[in-house]
């Protein structure tokens, strides 16, 4: 009963096996590899994006930061939800990588940003005036912080208002598999035809040992995005690795089934959760995240008896009235199963 | 005939088996994984260090600019050796991660560096004077690029002229094994017990996929290297992937079996270059890497039949005069075998 | 009819005379002239501090950035009102300095900072969880951005509960001596006695060319604060002529006398403003900046009659329905004359 | 008998009266005041470069430091002589601008570059190596940190080399009005037409409280250095002062008559100290610094009588064999008297 993290999970074994497959003998370091010349094949194709360039990092953090450094100079704002990975869970990372900036938060329900929101914010960045910070680029995040998907046509709202002030998108795919399934829509849709500029496509928390690409959809700054890479200590020298799990997660689609467990064993997990007398939803579950809540006494069994969440905010108390509402968060992995859920199910109903 | 670097090698049957075993079921993220406490017994107890304490990250230049960031401040100069990898193969990484700083570059015969010549460096930084770069720390790499090997005498010698002036001292270890092995010494004696602070502990070129430890010996800067090494974009979520193979590489002396392979086989290379008329050594060979001379029509061949090796300088040419002697850098790993140096040394004789 | 800013105000005639009579001669560069040990006693006799520690830059901007990169790491969160002059009015330059870092912006009415908002915005900074941004710093401002001011009481619950979390204050004083004539308290009473920890003192609005003090009160990072002042270029080789400034300003009261002129001529302001029908405060006025709305049709009148103020904030339209009202700011300087007010006075009632 | 430094000098008359003078009344901020204005023609006009863009700052490390962050990226390499003031005198200041980045030290005579060092030290950067350092600009100082000046045929020499491999030229002219007095060339020819891209032109030393022009040639870069200069902290609010400085120094030819000044009693020094037996020159003595070795004995009587100059470098012994001869830095300014050398040349004779 593992519903903590999708970083929780292990590897998928396809995943698995092509990076045992791929240790057999001698491979070009650095990124030369015969296996990342697949890869990019297959991102190119899968994205519909010929002209596409592709890196390989280890870490959502380093794609994102990578990527935003590239986009924002070190006087810029990046436009970002309040509750955005950048912004609460990377440490600064962004600031440290761009050389300064700031994360411009911006407040949202659901997860989501609103245009009018995101034109106000750019907005309120006096541009041309040389004592504020200057505009620099915008920051969605999709699958949400909050479990929620931006469609084609939201994300092509939202870059529509950055394209307008001449400020590039840049797209956090940690859970972009996630968002894949829930919309129906292709990658190209998810992405460069509805206006986003660069991807953090992420491959760790869906299957992966520990891989993210990074997808250029616009190739202008891709020497810079080497140099930052190098000298950022992300460029492995036995790339092959990396290689060897992009290449098996693109292939036959199986980063799309991963994602689709997920997101199926999540509308379980909301089904059984939601059963329960006084459970509500905090937001709408659209792809493996469900934020809810759910009175104390279900918390204190179903944890007591070995189940693993978190509060949402993190610090509540086990201690309290039995029927009050404590809200947590729930996620479900490319290896959840059923039976757990269906245990987890009946802790929930004592 | 692959010797152009230990990079180019795959990971060992034990390391590989360690990953695949440790995929099963869910565990802990972000370092917080039962091997990762397992890996820090195993370090305490290699290194007779039980206060030190370790983390992973996944490559060198990180483990080498993290460190060097918890002990140069910005204003601060990093002496060196002119060859050292934190100089001239890291994109300039030590001074992103430091924020600024200088690498104060020290010549020195066979790529190590003169008791003499690092005080006459650390003399030149006027400290205490606002207007020059202040000085910062001290690094070492052992095995050195050149190939050579520095004995627990030799650490101390250098560690007291950087302690004389309060400096603390690093060790670039990305081949610390083959250095091991080379002197005999114990790991302890290498490090630590010869004044060694910290230590980037190279696993990756040893028969790893792509990991490194940081051994703090002094604890006093651990939690700024844990919010420097996630704020950086280093910390994995899927940590036990790292835990793994350093536990393994650890476990039974697997790690010095393997760097004892790559010297002896540098040792056979050695032989084979050596047995060529006209063939010197530009550098003792000490380890796992041979820098030597060979006659230009004698590369010819060898390249030519397939054998894979660098120049050094690298970029020499193949046309010229037969007999002119033309230096080169031969790498040993783990996983080289006498087949492929039969072979070679055949080719060597034309 | 000056209103815009003190910084369009010249220098007092004392100020220029003393910057006039230090050009005599030679005299050692670099912060080591005979005045700058005058300045050194002056501040510590100013502010009843023997174990201060005073260093001279030329602008706001930079007194401040060195100060807080001095006090938080580069991970860390600066507490600031969310008009602070280090988050919209500083281009990034405390976020430069300190190497990254993050301006946690916290509301308050009339431009104050409220213990328990304080309270509230360190308890979200997550200390100790290595995913997130640290805490790091307070800073606060007086004369506030609205015009108003802390008292010592004020204070002292601000940095109580900084202190309660380790945390060292910051107190940007541009116009501090504005605040110290409003209070009638005591230097000393409005800076360490009251918890704070750094001080940027302002010259430059009150009087001076262009001169700032930064009083340490706790002298630990002295040297540091040198040599990042050295680093970012802010050591001036005549340095006699900064120290003439901070020698003149702060002899005979100068400072004082110059800042209690500007609050009078500010309370003046407000009655001329007040008295027109329909116009209202911003914020209560306490030291030299009135914030207030006043009907379109009056600022047409006045504006195009020459008068010199912003609005608030800056881009109203003019074009408009007369009896609208629209809020400005009004700063008087030491220099704004009782004339000069009597003309806007007239112009305002038409 | 001043000769440490052209900083211990004060301003020249006019320059102070200037200061005086736009004291009066009120002026706009921030680098829109109407001195400004006249600044920027005055030095379109002397540098024969209508479409030149003009940036005052008050220190030549920031002159410096900001100009080379807008030439070289963080990951690039300044060529530069290895005793040039942003190498050896700024304590990092380029770096910290640059946001890393790395200066490449090249030898020289007499602190002067050649053109077959330079090309080769850039060669020596292996460009489109992800794992070097990239190259990044060029800068030179003239006059020389030893004295000497750069001729415009031997500036173009150097700036065909960079110009060759794309790298754009910074000019360190802390002391260019020596140069141009030296050489007899126009500002102009020093410049542009041979080559600089971007120009430190000094007034602090020559005469100035404390200003500096930054002048780009290309007008390409000018925001960028814009919000530089005020995330630096560099903008000065109550400008007029810095323009007031410039507009004096440049207007009827005043900074060359200061520099003609200087360069003259540097001539009478050379004499003054060449007519001692023993004594001799270090370089040759081409503006106002005069590099010579006199006897020590000499030294001390010297010295004991009150003359104030540095050893080069610093730390000689006044103790020891009284013929022993040593080196010593004698700077004159625009207010050294022929009436001080005099006392100074019957002092070096006993």
């Amino acid at each position: 009963m593992e519903f903590a993290s999708d970083n929780s999970s292990g590897a998928a074994p396809e995943i698995m096996d092509a990076v045992t497959r791929i240790n057999a003998g001698y491979a070009p370091s650095y990124g030369t590899d015969a296996a990342m010349d697949r890869v990019r094949a297959l991102i190119r194709e899968t994205f519909e994006a010929p002209g596409a360039e592709v890196y390989l990092v280890a870490t959502g953090t380093t794609a994102n930061a990578l990527s935003l450094a590239c986009l924002c100079p070190p006087w810029g704002a990046v436009y970002a939800h309040a509750e955005a990975h950048v912004e609460t869970d990377e440490c600064g990372a962004p600031e440290f990588y761009i050389g300064g900036g700031k994360i411009a938060r911006i407040g949202g329900r659901d997860g989501k940003l609103d245009p009018a929101d995101l034109r106000r914010a750019i907005e309120q960045t006096p541009q041309g005036f040389v004592h504020s910070t200057q505009r620099g680029a915008v920051t969605l995040t999709n699958t949400t912080e909050a479990g929620t998907v931006y469609t084609p046509d939201e994300i092509a709202a939202l870059t529509a208002v950055a394209k307008e002030y001449g400020l590039p998108v840049h797209l956090d795919g940690a859970r972009f598999a996630n968002a894949v399934v829930a919309t129906g829509a292709t990658p190209a849709e998810m992405t460069w035809k509805s206006g986003i500029d660069i991807l953090s496509f992420g491959g760790t928390k869906n299957g992966c040992l520990g891989v993210e690409a990074v997808v250029m959809f616009d190739p202008a700054k891709t020497w810079e995005f080497e140099l930052r890479r190098k000298r950022g200590g992300h460029l492995f020298s036995k790339h092959r690795y990396l290689s060897a799990q992009m290449e098996a997660y693109l292939t036959d689609g199986l980063w799309l089934r991963l994602a689709r467990t997920a997101n199926d064993r999540a509308a379980t997990l909301e089904q059984a959760v939601l059963s329960v007398p006084g459970a509500r939803l905090m937001h709408p579950r659209e792809a493996n995240i469900l934020f809810a809540y759910l009175p104390r006494g279900t918390h204190r069994r179903a944890i007591r008896a070995g189940a693993h969440y978190y509060f949402w905010p993190i610090d509540q108390s086990l201690d309290g009235p039995d029927d009050e509402p404590l809200p947590a968060r729930f996620v479900a992995s490319w290896c959840t199963t059923e039976a757990e859920i269906g245990v987890f199910a009946q802790l929930l109903h004592g």
